[in-house]
């Protein structure tokens, strides 16, 4: 008994120390294996009908004819502006050198991240032009706005990476957003974070900022920024976000290569076909970047939802994509690449029972799914066009419950608590029980936003629903929000060198 | 390609058919695997536990001398009243004569339902002594408030099951209520349902009435009811509990065995430690029903949460819950019985953010783990003290989609949409598309409660949260409700026999 008590308290320490690495910890890894909704043969033959879309109808390259050029030196079949692939050229292109994991440098080491399996790494949601929180309602976004959620962002453990376009601060020139968008990141948060897309000498800038921040050489042979490069689907890609994906391929600096698709607007209605034109797309824009730049960090990236039919507006938290999410993250695990996906989508205007039903939706899949990295994991509302404050911290609560579920079933012996079961009498509580206590700490996953207490003490406080309450939380961290250390000479060169870009050319808003 | 539009044609009508018969299938059928997440050496070692458990410790048997007499005559050791079960005893009665499925007949034909692999079916909210609407708030529930959730669960496609007690109408007196709530089961829809379970001979008042609707031989012979019994966790089973089940078991109805368990105050902490005990304490259960009538249906059922560690309160949708439930599933396959758990649980008070992701994050592991039948599937607030009417058409809402998820991935020619991806050109959208047209119908899962307008069309349409709407279709649907109907010498002999039984002896509170 005495032995058994020395053993909880063992235990409990070891417990402890696991639920504090659980709060901090810089990414998630995985126990569970993922989970399969197709068998191998069913995605050989997605495979198989992905590689022959590429070769028979290939894909469309606006305003790049460099890009062309590229893709015909390494194979591709080039017809004006159509490119087309052979003999299952990309997927070849692809699997001979794109790493299956990599590391995304954070300014601070400790929170570096690790992209790829078994790893899950979430990060805040992205492009908004409107903000939205229960006082002020919704509203265009700002470069404060911006700063609140990088604010935010640092402040929440379980979003473990900066994101990027956190919203549009649509108060600054479209020129010039980016300088301030990039510098945000460096100052207000220390994870790592994403670059600017809308046009490849922004690309560049954001890569001559973190050199600034990171050190030339080190950017060079390191990956620090994870950029994202959306296809337009169906079945072409653009100047901008090909010439972007060139400039970081370059640089050694990693792209997630995303197909953006509406089902029924962009791709056919079904999983199936959805799953085979997102991976033809994606594997065209890896297989560019693995041409650019043998070796360098590409992610799978997949957004796919559906549409109303009656409508044609867009959907999300529909089972249809989360079958999807499921078939792509297993595909991606073929090709032996990281995978993004998911998030908390909703069409919902407000944080309310839609938006979460909707949100969790797709989350749970996300994790499921074996997603690697996780765009959109809090703030998300309106199909992406706002960024909630109360919407992020609730979404963020839900997001750090998947530390406990990833980890898996514990069937050790403190795990399978056998000794307490033999122990305790029919009738007897284990509230008491050594096992109990020693596991305290630790025992279950702990919201920081979900009311559990009884209707009388819920009437005392209120009567708040969850928005309320996540409007006190969010007001709260900002008031209490501390700026990570952050090297004067660093911040001063970036200053200086945004200060001279800036005035290098006129300010526009295309 | 006229070739291919009559094909598309085809697939249309096809299409269309699946759409309707998904809208109004008494049940659903997998074709996706359940999700896994331990090894078969896992789940045996939990077995092990298990059965060592009820051969050392055993189940306390409370008030109830006839049941240990029973469970002696099978081999069991009887001590006082405790019960142990040596050599995986409890194991072996089950799995001698335990159907893995059944048939649990409606009184329309149309309604009746398979409890087992592969199906599914969702029944409501069970066991509330307090309803909420938006209009009304919080408040005890009455028998029209019965009647009311048994008329909603009547038009509600996606609930194929009526459930049990919907609410506790708290106006009638204890010792009485099962007459009306039969009642109302058998008047105002035509679903499967639950018996008593308060007490044996209201369990018998029960079965007598189900005579009357469906023929003694025919009740004899088939199985018309499903009632619940819950164990006593931890260890123990009570007189009313155990001896409805064995009235229940005599007359060849079903039981649905349900240890309820608050981990870390029922059972232990941990993952592994609840699904032992659940697995323990149920084996007892369905043993006993197999001893007094061997291939009486019966379902391996789950309640497992967790408590928040830090007040004690019962907290809903929170990650080792879920994991509970994917192991329990298992188990129940590798015992070869049907399973029932989940549904849309949460603490929450009201059916906001909170409610609606606790709920999801319960619901989606639910269906994926392979839950045959699922109490709870709608309606349920505050940890089931309140059943909610806007609450339970969101949740039924969202329980219409488990159709399309379950259906899994289609690799037809039509599910694989070969055709129309490589006929549509680069850029050129796919609403036109013939595959799309042919497919229109059917192609997504739909929600009837979402709002997926813009932001202008749902500011002008009021700003309604989900609630809202929520409140509306409740009330439009109640409205517009019409009994299915019902033969009227039956009714009179209802009456006549619910009436006589009444005056038989005194109303009372206990």
């Amino acid at each position: 008994m005495e032995q058994s008590r020395r053993s909880g308290g063992r235990a409990a320490r070891q417990a402890a120390r696991t639920a504090r690495q659980l709060d901090s910890v810089p990414f998630l890894t995985r126990n569970l294996l993922p989970v399969e909704v197709l068998s191998d043969e069913g995605l050989a033959l997605i495979e198989a009908n992905a590689d022959r879309l590429l070769a028979e109808v290939g894909v469309e390259i606006h305003g790049f004819p460099q890009a062309l050029a590229i893709f015909a030196g390494a194979g591709a079949e080039v017809e004006g502006s159509r490119v087309r692939f052979p003999d299952s050229l990309a997927r070849a292109l692809i699997t001979a050198s794109a790493p299956r994991r990599f590391t995304q440098h954070a300014r601070n080491p400790e929170r570096t991240v690790e992209i790829g399996d078994p790893h899950l790494v979430f990060a805040p949601a992205y492009g908004s032009p409107f903000v939205r929180d229960l006082e002020g309602g919704r509203r265009y976004a700002t470069i404060d706005d911006f700063r609140n959620f990088a604010k935010l962002t640092h402040l929440t453990p379980a979003i473990h990476h900066g994101g990027g376009t956190l919203c549009e601060p649509v108060d600054l020139p479209v020129n010039k957003r980016h300088f301030d968008m990039v510098l945000s990141h460096v100052k207000y948060h220390d994870r790592p974070f994403m670059g600017s897309v809308t046009a490849p000498e922004r690309a560049q800038d954001t890569v001559d900022m973190v050199k600034i921040v990171f050190g030339s050489e080190f950017v060079d042979q390191n990956t620090v920024l994870l950029s994202l490069c959306n296809a337009n689907s169906p079945m072409s890609w653009d100047y901008n976000m090909l010439g972007s994906a060139k400039v970081y391929a370059e640089n050694n600096q990693a792209c997630l290569i995303t197909p953006f698709i509406l089902a029924g607007a962009m791709a056919p209605v079904t999983v199936a076909g959805t799953a085979t034109q997102t991976l033809a797309e994606a594997m065209a824009g890896m297989a560019f970047c693995q041409i650019v730049r043998p070796g360098a960090p590409v992610v799978f990236g997949s957004f796919a939802s559906s549409i109303s039919m009656q409508s044609g507006a867009p959907t999300f938290g529909t089972p249809e994509p989360a079958l999807v999410l499921f078939v792509i993250a297993a595909l991606a695990r073929r090709l032996g690449v990281p995978f993004r996906s998911g998030g908390n989508l909703t069409a919902s205007k407000v944080p309310d029972f839609q938006a979460a039903f909707e949100s969790a939706a797709t989350f749970l899949p996300t994790i499921q799914a074996g997603a690697n990295f996780v765009l959109h994991a809090a703030g998300w509302l309106e199909g992406g066009l706002t960024m909630g404050y109360e919407k992020f911290v609730l979404d963020a609560d839900q997001a750090s419950m998947a530390a406990a579920y990833v980890n898996g079933v514990d069937l050790t012996d403190n795990g399978q608590a056998l000794a307490a079961l033999l122990d305790n009498q029919p009738g007897q509580h284990f509230l008491g029980n050594a096992h109990t206590l020693a596991n305290f700490e630790t025992a279950f996953w702990r919201s920081r936003l979900a009311d559990n207490n009884s209707f009388e003490q819920w009437l005392e406080a209120g009567s708040q629903a969850a928005e309320s309450r996540a409007h006190a939380q969010w007001k709260q961290l900002l008031a209490d929000y501390e700026p990570p250390p952050l090297d004067e000479a660093i911040e001063a060169e970036l200053a200086e060198w945004i200060e001279r870009r800036k005035a290098a050319f006129p300010d526009s808003d295309v």
